[in-house]
């Protein structure tokens, strides 16, 4: 068996559908992408060994989303604004403590 | 916790880099994609509880790539033709017996 190559890999639906049509998209997906990318960079978490966060297609969960999913932990994730961002970061990417108001 | 929405979650990079650059597009990456999803739905894996094929960008493996990863599992493959391809869903989607012999 392989070793996982990161410690958290997160995976943003940056799928984008018609407008009007439910999708992450239309629901504040990619700014919460780019917000989380930038502060785990910030905080020191990004790289092998420690965090990946990437870009998705449809990650076929669209009425619940916007979603982001944290594997190996298979943790799903929906979030309103940047403050689900930094709680996520610092609660389950810094101390692997889920959290449960934000879970799908 | 929660619970895990697929049995295995599949994640292609398919990030497009400059042409002549190290990069899995550039490696037959789209075709094994659309391949994959195609056989996996054939086979009556597709969907909730089972398995997903998702794009995904750069996974920051390029001097390895193509690649793709399985999760849960965290286990990452490279591959170098279709029957690579059959071969990971057989065995490993299908049967849970990681293929070692594409590892990266």
């Amino acid at each position: 068996m392989t070793q996982s190559h990161f410690q958290y890999h997160v995976f943003f639906c940056l799928n984008q559908r018609e407008p009007g049509e439910d999708c992450c998209m239309n629901k504040g997906a990619e700014a919460a992408f780019d917000y989380m990318k930038k502060k785990v960079k910030q905080q020191g978490l990004a790289g092998a060994g420690k965090v990946r966060v990437n870009r998705a297609g449809c990650l076929d969960r669209c009425e619940v989303g916007p979603v982001m999913v944290v594997y190996p932990d298979a943790v799903w994730y929906t979030f309103v604004d940047l403050e689900d961002i930094d709680e996520i970061v610092e609660s389950h990417l810094q101390h692997g403590k889920v959290v449960e108001r934000l879970l799908v």
